[in-house]
């Protein structure tokens, strides 16, 4: 298959290209380096330095024989995108290419302002590139478990069938965010439903939790294939923090009482739940929404996952709550429904203690690295 | 009360400046002619001409001695929006400010994403122009009733609660609008629900039926001050097409069976209600949300009641049905909740043949400047 990878330079962008790549698809990656831009202008680069994206598919084909193409542009920019839609004509498309990082779409009007023009005209230039040009393409779209928030009834997948003074119809499942980078994946996912009903799109929309690790069939053949490590506190997710902090001999930060649950999964998985989604397309007029996570757990069972890790590697690690930077409950229900992308096959790699300190070991060999006061909350919600 | 209307220079945004002005509000009304140009560009100019901004508040304060200050320019630029914020310190910002068109839209790429932008990009600046300078400021949104579609449901005003599994929450009624236009009105109410919560923002968002109607106490003084009357297919409602259908002796065009159920009220009950919105703003962290409709007609009803009106006038009204450009249900259940606006005091004018024969007389007036072959449908939904 021909497939577009957007924001090929990123998190799960770079080994996504790698994956499909391996497998014998034709990619093409497109990104604008925006992450990195705004890495270098907040001072939060990642902890390992990355090639970057010519030169990470220069050491992919050195290793692998394999080809990833690369095209760096900005996708805001129309003609950008509908040239590669016309030239390429993906047969699939994986829409990374977004600001990721919620205390960044939080800073000040600037940063809340470029992330929603950035994600919602992106979003909305790939949908008119491939109506006009390759309208049977299929869009898999990275959504976030973050657009549901933490309401108080089980999260389905999507979905949600709703009976009312003795009536019914089937609505996409409620979503209240919390931060402003997660609302403009609630806006992206109105927007693809407005169009796949209206203009017959295929779509599938994946809700995705947190994802941690570092090792992919790919990124284990060389250190500088390796993903991009944030542990700072715009793009750091917790599980790499707690991971530099037990490295770095500093106490776990806890936001809060520590009980916020997420569903998370391995990187491994997000790979597995990619390729699943683009071999099992959406057909036409369907918006497909999987919720791809794979356990769940809350804030002080990470940190407890991970003193144990620390344990392995002889290293005592400490627990401490700060105040919570964020306007989110701190102790609440959450149900998230997952079985989709299990019935389709996904065979989850769950966060063992083992896996854990893989991910630490690889830190410990960039410990000079480490900026601790990177670390901690710059940006408080509200 | 010190009161901002963006989009002062629209079909609501006038009438509701005069009517807040005419109550003894310091009024200031903001528009960068959009609509016109945009009229201009489509060939899509109103029945009747009425001079600018600047010219209508000097005739105003000529017929009635009040005042309403103008300023034209571009909400998009966030200087603009907040400079006005900062030295006006409104107590209430009254938002109309977005391209209304459903058809222009949906027209290609350059209008889907000129809508886009300009309509998220205007409440987003309004958003923070108001959290940085007047954070107390209540904003009254103008959204749609076409934001909730046509759910098979009972649609309550705003918010829904759900039973799932034997727990129970609360939710934004689920939407899922019909054009691109109408879903950048959903996105507007997922991100002002967002900085509700978050930031304790005060907005108050009124899902409003088609408004028609051209008498208002002040627009009855002088013709100029007459709201802007559009009958073609990118600015006119159906009631305004099929009035002047009536009056050029053609027949009524109907899209489809006609069986679209919409709920409508008088231009008399927005000025009400927008009021009524005015007088009880929301609390801090409060989002209220009040269906704006007085009455509920299908298309084949309001033909009905047009060929009624044409009686009165010894005009002889015929209908037919053509096929709809639009993708939607032409028969379908529609039964929305409307009372938190009557409850407040809300006196509804209604929409009799009587009221349909006063605006036809307008049009009779203006006869000349009717180009029929601007009604038909010249956009197709998908």
């Amino acid at each position: 298959m021909k497939i577009l990878i957007l924001g090929g330079d990123g998190y799960l962008g770079w080994p996504t290209s790698m994956d499909l790549a391996s497998k014998g698809h034709e990619v093409l990656a497109v990104d604008n380096y925006s992450r990195r831009t705004i890495a270098m202008q907040t001072s939060s680069e990642a902890l390992i330095p990355t090639p970057n994206l010519e030169e990470r598919a220069r050491i992919f084909k050195e290793k692998t024989g394999e080809t990833i193409n690369i095209s760096i542009g900005d996708l805001k920019d129309f003609r950008f995108i509908e040239d590669h839609i016309k030239t390429f004509q993906p047969d699939a498309v994986v829409h990374y290419a977004e600001q990721p990082s919620a205390p960044y779409s939080l800073k000040g009007y600037e940063e809340a302002h470029y992330t929603l023009k950035n994600n919602l005209e992106v979003t909305h230039n790939l949908i008119w590139a491939i109506l006009k040009n390759k309208p049977e393409c299929h869009i898999v779209k990275l959504g976030t478990m973050g657009e549901y928030g933490c309401p108080n009834i089980d999260i389905e997948e999507g979905w949600l069938e709703i009976e009312h003074k003795g009536r019914k119809d089937k609505f996409l499942f409620p979503r209240a965010a919390g931060s402003l980078y997660h609302t403009t994946k609630v806006l992206d996912t109105d927007l693809l439903w407005f169009y796949v009903r209206t203009y017959d799109l295929k779509v599938t929309d994946l809700m995705q939790g947190p994802v941690y690790g570092l090792s992919t069939t790919e990124s284990d053949l060389d250190e500088r294939l390796l993903p991009n490590f944030h542990y700072d506190d715009i793009f750091g997710t917790v599980v790499n923090r707690f991971l530099v902090q037990a490295v770095a001999g500093v106490p776990l930060t806890v936001y809060g009482k520590g009980g916020q649950v997420r569903g998370y999964l391995n990187l491994k998985d997000t790979l597995q739940c990619v390729d699943l989604a683009i071999n099992n397309p959406a057909g036409e007029r369907e918006l497909k929404i999987y919720n791809q996570l794979t356990e769940t757990f809350s804030v002080n069972q990470l940190a407890e996952k991970v003193r144990k890790a620390g344990e392995l590697l002889g290293i005592n690690v400490e627990v401490k709550s700060i105040p919570n930077p964020r306007r989110e409950p701190e102790d609440h229900y959450y149900n998230p429904s997952n079985t989709g992308l299990l019935d389709l096959g996904l065979r989850p790699h769950f966060m063992t203690p083992e896996v854990l300190a893989d991910m630490m070991e690889i830190v410990q060999r960039h410990k000079k690295n480490i900026s601790i006061n990177k670390i901690y909350p710059r940006v408080k919600w509200s």
